[in-house]
């Protein structure tokens, strides 16, 4: 499992995700994508943004093409985003609820996706609960299907990785001497598993991770520079400090965690701590929020959050993936 | 809450509705919403029908615009006819299952909002079962979002009541000197709170409320010239019959109101009670109809009941309402 | 009830079907359906077929018509299927679970029917666990709707007959002098019954049923030359085997069914029993599969298995069905 290995590229992960020219066929991790390449997907998620108001960005890249969401774990924002992203770009979408239908009547995971795939399904949008599912679904699909990974248990979530990275450079310009930290639940997090990789391959500054010490990553597992549980230590001179959703049901679960008010005492990002940061320094979190535990509530909707941007950046960055994907199926 | 409110206008609900330029934005109330715009929209309506086995008719109006349906109730009915109507405009549909995802993360609404307005979500249609929540929802909103409600706890379901006007302006051309009969439970009804305000603002000659007194509205909420608890004086000479649906649970837990086999006695409108009604009287129903409790089921079949028409307007009424909001944006 | 009929053609059902001048308007059952039609569909679904990477068949045939897929049964294979189908003809496609909104209010099936008609859906559909619902439908609809029956209790599947015809023919190019065998329970089977009156009306040559006693049909109902417990007996020279899924549930709840192990030994299809039948034999499953039970793992994904072939066949089936059934309704 990923979960478990050190933050070296693993050439075969890598290497899964490229066809034989090297352009992107499936997206499972950002951990071993080339810079070149996460480059030119944040330059076509760009492309992809409009001034509210106006008929949001379009194009006919994946006409005719079908684009499955397979959620094995329930979702609002990453589906209803992938689902958009994927309209609008022509695409039929074919969304598929699958708690409650072919996994009642015991059918494995492999066959659903044989199933799909032979209904020529092109491009199929998975999360799941459990680790490495993508990479074993893009392991045996036929040479026509793309796999994008939308939340892998712990594990991997890279369009999140890309929408993050995609937002901090719209503010900063640049990754080179940047001061990341983040705050919270690292030890159960695949967005920041995702964007630390994202922002190490880009070159980032410093990358601190904060969080209790019942909550703190393996060390070998992620690419970092400070690891602390003090988040005054972590926020100081930030660029960007983003926060992380905590779980309620771990709080009262997992020992060694503080409850909520000790919590946003401790680990919360609050408009008073930000002094600490860098004057300019952003503010973000992958929602959805528990407003008042891990983040302020008036500073999530202060002028230095980005987190609504957050969300507009995931549409376009999941257009610019599925249109990457469906360049690489055009050229097979 | 409005529920508790007059039926005076309030001018903050009304304007809420309405761009700078009095043009329609959001829709919430048909109380408060002028006579030229109520006729406009049944106009515009009107047009959007065409005769069974043609095409039913499309337009382009709001190709590239996306629309999200938020049914934080279940409905089936509402839910296709907004879907149906937004797809014949050539809109992105986003159907949101609320209660089996964010919900269960314990994400607020205004931020499960705010994530829809970061994707470019361009209209909102709005079910829940708490009051004020579509008002709620848009104040908050950006200038370039519409929220359409689409039923409001007890308080407000205003397509319905387009459509019960539009239904009726077919059948009897005029509202003027017309004698219009409610029957049921009007106390928890948003559907004749909605037609009731529509009627009075297009000049209703004579609302009849007929109910069990435990079923009775407050007598200041809403405009009337009649409230019976005796249906055959509701009845009598009555040009449009409605019935409401009775909920059964209502009928278990509730002191005061008889059981199904009195209640159908008592208040379901039958052929025998038509009799009372004027000779060309037509029969209405919201749906979904408890056959043989508020309605007699030969009734509900006969010539005389326009109930399915209702549900061929309600998707005409959709369109009007959509095509309309749609056009105050592109304006904006 | 059709369970309970001989299968002899029914002309009230067979009519039910057609338009006056004999074109298709519903698809409730394959029994009773003539031959040519049953050969033009395979040949319009076969047009239907494009190779995997390309972008799939498309037309405009449905283009601004209205599907309801109205699945009273979960299902995820069979909803998706009619889903891409009708979104490869241009249809708007509405889904409806069902289980989950109007039937919780108490809603007729026929007063849901009604409200679909009167929002100018045009083709509906369905699947239900209970007999004769979408000939019930069927006949209850105005003159402008067609019902297509995705899965009727114990009865009828006829488009799963429809693609397992046109697998057949396309790796046996003819029906005249074939073998064919099905193992399983038969009794329960929905699949078996349209397959084999499609067989029987396609003028195969030997239809041989194979199942333990305790799931054997009523021999009354199904046209087949060999009823059999021994499934060697019935597989010995077949050019087609098909498996038939059973219910785990039954194994424990119905007497004389032997419990996993012990039925995959006597009727599970593996490649040691294949060497029975005749060498170039192709296995088949409807699905989804209980891999090691009624099928063989390995058997199920070699070479002589056609089992996601019939998936696919089972998506340009349904187009064809679709388009068929569009064109009498615009000749209507």
């Amino acid at each position: 499992m990923q979960a478990t290995e050190t933050f070296q590229i693993s050439v075969d992960e890598a290497g899964l995700q490229l066809a034989a020219d090297g352009s992107l066929r499936h997206l499972l991790t950002l951990k071993g994508l080339e810079k070149t390449l996460l480059i030119e997907l944040l330059d076509e998620a760009q492309r992809f943004l409009t001034p509210f108001g106006a008929i949001p960005a379009r194009s006919r890249s994946l006409e005719g093409r079908t684009v499955a969401n397979l959620f094995f774990e329930p979702s609002t924002r990453t589906r209803a985003s992938f689902d958009l992203a994927a309209k609008r770009l022509g695409a039929d979408v074919l969304n598929l609820d699958v708690n409650t239908s072919s996994r009642k009547k015991g059918e494995s995971i492999l066959d659903m996706i044989y199933t799909l795939q032979a209904m020529h399904v092109d491009i199929m949008v998975v999360r799941d609960a459990s680790a490495s599912v993508p990479a074993h679904i893009a392991r045996n699909v036929n040479e026509y299907v793309s796999i994008l990974n939308a939340g892998e248990a712990d594990i991997s979530h890279p369009t999140q990785g890309l929408l993050d990275l995609l937002t901090i450079r719209q503010h900063k310009g640049r990754f080179e001497g940047l001061t990341v930290a983040i705050v919270g639940d690292i030890a159960h997090s695949r967005v920041v598993r995702s964007t630390a990789h994202g922002l190490n391959t880009l070159g980032v500054g410093e990358l601190r991770l904060v969080s209790p010490a019942a909550l703190a990553p393996d060390p070998d597992e992620l690419p970092f520079a400070l690891l602390t549980d003090n988040i005054d230590d972590g926020i100081r001179g930030a660029d960007v400090v983003m926060a992380l959703r905590i779980q309620r049901e771990r709080m009262d679960s997992l020992e060694g965690i503080p409850g909520m008010d000790e919590y946003f005492a401790n680990y919360g990002v609050s408009a008073k701590r930000l002094e600490l940061a860098a004057p300019d320094a952003i503010v973000m979190h992958p929602g959805p929020m528990n407003r008042g535990i891990e983040i302020e509530s008036s500073l999530a909707d202060s002028p230095a959050s980005v987190i609504t941007q957050q969300v507009t950046n995931g549409v376009a960055v999941r257009m610019a993936v599925l249109e990457r994907v469906g360049k690489t199926m055009a050229a097979t």
